[in-house]
C-alpha cells in the first residue's frame, strides 16, 4: 500500500550543461520526486507519458516499487529541452513540447484515494487542484511549483496554496509570488495563506524553513562538481515527504530533519544527469551525507 | 595594550538605499572593523582622515577604547558615495573621492608593532603589505579585500594572501579571483596559496569556512528589515578577529564560533546606517542573537 501520492510530470529531458549533454533522458517532476521518495516510503504516481516512452524508463521506476497505475499513456511524451551556463542556478529553456501533457486529464485511481500524504510536484496548478478534489481528504499536502505558473496561473496557484500544509518555493519564486525582495516577508505572506510551513530552496545556498514562530536554516552541501541541477528541487521534495511519511512525525524538529534528507538527495541528484546518480545510491550513502550535514553546521 | 591591529579606511559615506539616505556619515573598513572588534578586544587603528573629519566621529571610536594613535590627519577625508537597489547584495558606486587616501603612507606607531593579531581590512593591498613589513611578525593575520583590488592590483593582493592566516572574500570576489564558478574550487586554490582558512561571505546566504579537510556552513540571520548593508563585511571581520583575540584559541571549532560572532555583528550592522545600530548594541544583544543562530541551525 502506497503512503505518498505524487502528481507531476514524467518527461523526456534534453539537457546541456558545461559538463555534458543528454538527449531524451528520463526526467520530470514526478520522476525525480517519486524516485527520491522511494528511499523512505512507497510512492504512487499520477502523470502521463506518450506511446514513445521507453520500457526501460518504466522498469527503472518499478524496480523501486513505485506504483504507476496512475501513469496514463497517450500521444507523445512531454519533452523539455534546456541548458545551463556556468552559473547553474537557473535553467534556460530552449524548447518545450507539451505533447500528451497538453490534454492531460487527472484521474486518480481508486486505490490511491486514501493515501495520507500528497506531494503536488511541479505541474499546472489546475491539475494539482483537480488531484486534491478527487482524493479523500489527506493528512498532509506538500506543494511545489515554478515561475511559469506564478506568471500565467497565479490565481489557481494561490487556491492550491490555501489547501497546502507545506509550501516549497525557490528564492526567486518566493520574491516573484509575493512581490518583495525580503524572503522573510515573502514567507510570512505565504504563511498567512494557510500553510503551516514554508520552505525556501536556495540551490547552492541551502534552504530556509519558516513556521509561525520558528526559523531554520539548512546548510547546502559543498559540491565540488555539479553536473546537472535538473530535478534537484523535485528530489528534495520527494525525499522530504518520503521521510515524513516514514517517520510519521510532523513536529517542527522532524520537519528540519526531513529538510536535511531532502538536501542530501538534491546534492546527490546534482552529481549526474537524469537519475544516473540516484539509481546507484545506497541507504548508507544517504546516512553518511546526513552525518556530513550535521558536521558542516556544528558550532 | 591593544591586541588587534587594524589597517583600513576611515571614510565619509554618502549612501542611499530604498530605506533612507545619509550624507557624509561615518564609514570606512577600519571604522566598522574596529568598532565591531571593540566588543571583544582592544583594537588599534592605522588609517588616514582629513582636517574636515568631525570630532564627534573621533569621540565615538575613542569611547570604545579604540587606539587612534595610528590615525593620520591630512587634507580631506576619503569620501565614498554609493547606493543600493532593492536587491541589496551589491552596492553601486556613484562617486569615489580618494582625497587624503591617495597619498597615504602607512606608518605603524612604535607601540603597535608587537600587536599579535592583525586585521588587514579592505584597503589597497600595497598598504596592507607595507603594514606587515613594519610590524614584528604577528601570530595571526586576517585579510579582507574587494573586487577593485582583484581587478587592478591582483599581483600585490596575491602577495598579501601568501602572508595571511585567514582570507575573507565574498562569493563574487572568490569566483573573480580564481576564475571559477565553484566556490569549493576557489577556496581550495586560495588554501594552496598559504592561508590555513578561507571564509567566503555570502551576505544574506551566510558564510562558508574552508580549511584543509573541513567545511563549515554558517547560516545567515533572517532579517526582515535591512536598512543598509554597508560595512557588514568589515564588522564581520572585526568581530571575527576580536573574538579570536579574546578567546586565544585558533582551533577550527573556535574559528566556527568566531564566524558566528562575525555574523551576529554583521546582522546588527545592516539594521541601520553607519554605526547607528552598533553604537546602541549591548553585549547581551550579541549573546542573545548568538543563541538564535544556534537555534536556527539545530536539527
Amino acid at each position: 500500500m502506497s503512503d505518498v501520492l505524487i502528481i507531476g510530470t514524467v518527461a523526456f529531458d534534453t539537457i546541456e550543461t558545461p559538463f555534458g549533454k543528454v538527449e531524451k533522458a528520463l526526467g520530470g517532476s514526478a520522476t525525480f520526486a517519486s524516485y527520491a521518495a522511494s528511499f523512505f516510503s512507497s510512492p504512487a504516481v499520477i502523470s502521463v507519458v506518450g506511446n514513445d516512452f521507453p520500457k526501460d524508463y518504466v522498469e527503472l521506476l518499478k524496480k523501486k516499487d513505485i506504483d504507476l497505475e496512475g501513469l496514463q499513456v497517450s500521444g507523445k511524451t512531454f519533452h523539455w529541452d534546456g541548458s545551463y551556463e556556468y552559473d547553474m542556478n537557473e535553467a534556460k529553456t530552449n524548447k518545450t513540447e507539451l505533447n500528451s501533457l497538453e490534454n492531460f486529464k487527472v484521474k486518480v485511481p481508486e486505490k490511491y484515494k486514501n493515501i495520507r500524504n500528497v506531494f503536488l510536484a511541479n505541474i499546472d496548478p489546475e491539475m494539482q487542484l483537480e488531484t486534491l478534489k478527487q482524493v479523500n481528504r489527506p493528512d498532509f499536502v506538500v506543494l511545489d511549483t515554478m515561475n511559469l505558473w506564478i506568471k500565467i496561473k497565479k490565481k489557481a496557484l494561490i487556491e492550491v496554496i490555501k489547501k497546502t500544509n507545506v509550501l516549497l518555493l525557490n528564492d526567486g519564486e518566493a520574491r516573484q509570488l509575493f512581490d518583495t525582495v525580503s524572503l522573510v516577508k515573502a514567507a510570512n505572506r505565504a504563511l498567512e495563506l494557510g500553510p503551516k510551513a514554508v520552505i525556501i530552496k536556495k540551490g547552492e545556498h541551502g534552504a530556509l524553513l519558516f513556521t509561525k514562530n520558528k526559523h531554520f536554516s539548512a546548510p547546502s552541501y559543498p559540491l565540488e562538481n555539479i553536473k546537472d541541477p535538473t530535478g534537484c528541487g523535485d528530489s528534495f521534495g520527494g525525499a522530504f515527504i518520503g521521510y515524513l511519511a516514514k517517520t510519521k512525525d510532523l513536529d517542527e524538529k522532524n520537519i528540519r530533519r526531513a529538510i536535511i534528507h531532502g538536501s542530501v538527495m538534491a546534492s546527490y541528484n546534482a552529481e549526474d544527469f537524469s537519475l544516473d546518480r540516484l539509481k546507484k545510491l545506497a541507504m548508507s550513502d544517504i546516512e553518511n551525507r546526513y552525518k556530513e550535514f550535521q558536521d558542516i553546521r556544528e558550532f
